[in-house]
């Protein structure tokens, strides 16, 4: 177990260091007049996070034999996606946070008029990556996946949890408002990450739903984990504030279950997201050991 | 001329009339607990504006004879990206806005979070609904709809110019600056309004090209005219503050060249505009029209 979890730590940092040279390559220069909101993007994007839903595209696209530099921009694409969430959600209006990834959150290092700006950006950037015919010569595939990734990032999807984070009464909450919550909210991502391989692999509908299954229960397992993290990890291990949840009143799996509970239940999830992937034999191993380390990260 | 303006009008709010009923068709509905998102996005995106963009896709994409409700979506579309925006634009960190259209703006009738996240929410549902098979059946033609849009309104168009004139010492610009400041904040986002009409048809490159062409000076002329009536206009009629260009510093067009020379400048763009649309002769009018409305406007 401990191996496997090592294992996976490398896979995944490999992977990571290969999106971080894909974004940096792609993302746009800081030249010219508008350099402030290249370099804030950049700032934003690189040098940080787990780049887990890069992680969970790159494996799932393996699957299917899918070219690597195709994966690559559907998996930075999506980072886009993921970091121009996080800047929104930084901002003195939503959650107000002063760091993130152990750094001061875009709108400390440069200010809120260009955070909100960037998280823009990087929106629509990544639409631009998704439908640009380098990311698949077949039209098909790439409208395809553009309509994949608005849905899942869109109302329907994680700026609803957005909003039903920001404004719902979380004193009312029950175990399966939160779980509609974290869906939403991080499940479609996950979901549509996952997702995203298959439909560059033009895989049949059964793989397809397969993945998406998978990342339905891993995607919960994992915030689950962020929510034993908020309580019991720490700040320097984690690179944000902790306890925050419950200074905010917020529910979670964690108030609502309970510590042991929700690790528990976190557990089960993994062992449920793993049994989704029979079909795909040992070649979905690196999504077995995601499915696991996500429960057992430390940050 | 005066006859002629009238007539724009009329074909103006007939197509507004349309947008509208469209929009409001394809918006979610406030149902379920994001209810207050779809709320939202609604009020930002009905019940006001020129639709001055949907008129530009449903009059270009009348010249190749593309099915009106295609065009309809991409219109709709389009008026999204328009309104996010407009919404973002307002926020208290950038323009600090607290009436649009004659009504509080998203952020004072809802509250910041909600006006972020309804910005968000707007752009990406305008990918979306590019991306859906029910816009064009040729994948080929949705993907570039969608690259085409995303070039237009991210870092190197609408959000640039956005960022240029957010950040940028106003008092250094010359009329050079100013030009490319409104050729990307507004110039972009026209220019792809045309250019959908000719992408949905399938045009030639010089039939897209001159599409192009004329946005770019229709569209200068827009700003032109939109710094007029900031200086010369009425609040009742514009719907927003008026004098604010000038309270806030902020170089245009009218600071520059003064409000004669900026008048005949608009005019000299407004035939400029029109030269380009020979090619389309007499089917090209109701875009003729429009070049002569923008800088003719009382609001």
């Amino acid at each position: 177990m401990r191996g496997e979890v090592t294992d996976i730590r490398t896979a995944m940092a490999a992977t990571g260091a290969e999106v971080e040279r894909a974004l940096d390559r792609l993302l746009p220069k800081p030249v010219d007049t508008e350099a402030r909101l290249f370099e804030a993007m950049r700032y934003a994007a690189l040098g940080g996070g787990k780049r887990l839903r890069p992680f969970l595209v790159m494996s799932s696209a393996k699957l299917f034999g899918v070219a690597e530099t195709c994966a690559l921009r559907v998996a930075a694409a999506i980072e886009c996606v993921h970091c121009y969430s996080l800047v929104h959600d930084d901002l003195p209006a939503m959650d107000d946070d002063d760091t993130r990834r152990g750094k001061p959150t875009v709108h400390k290092a440069f200010d809120e008029a260009t955070a909100i700006l960037v998280g823009d950006a990087l929106l629509t950037f990544a639409f631009e990556l998704a439908s640009d015919p380098a990311t698949h010569a077949d039209p098909m595939v790439r409208s395809t996946l553009v309509q994949a990734l608005a849905r899942a990032a869109g109302g329907h999807g994680m700026v609803g949890g957005q909003m039903l984070d920001m404004l719902a009464d979380h004193e009312t909450f029950d175990i399966g408002t939160v779980t509609r919550l974290q869906r939403l909210k991080t499940g479609a991502l996950f979901a549509f990450s996952c997702e995203a391989g298959a439909i560059l692999g033009r895989a049949d509908d059964s793989r397809r739903q397969a993945l998406r299954a998978y990342a339905h229960d891993m995607g919960l397992a994992f915030q689950i984990a962020d929510d034993l993290l908020d309580v019991e990890g720490r700040a320097e291990d984690i690179g944000k504030r902790v306890g925050k949840d419950q200074a905010q009143g917020k529910a979670t799996f964690v108030s609502i279950l309970g510590v042991d509970r929700a690790r528990e239940q976190a557990r089960l999830l993994a062992d449920q997201a793993i049994a989704h992937l029979a079909v795909f034999e040992q070649r979905a191993d690196p999504l077995r050991s995601v499915a696991r380390f996500v429960v057992d990260r430390r940050s």
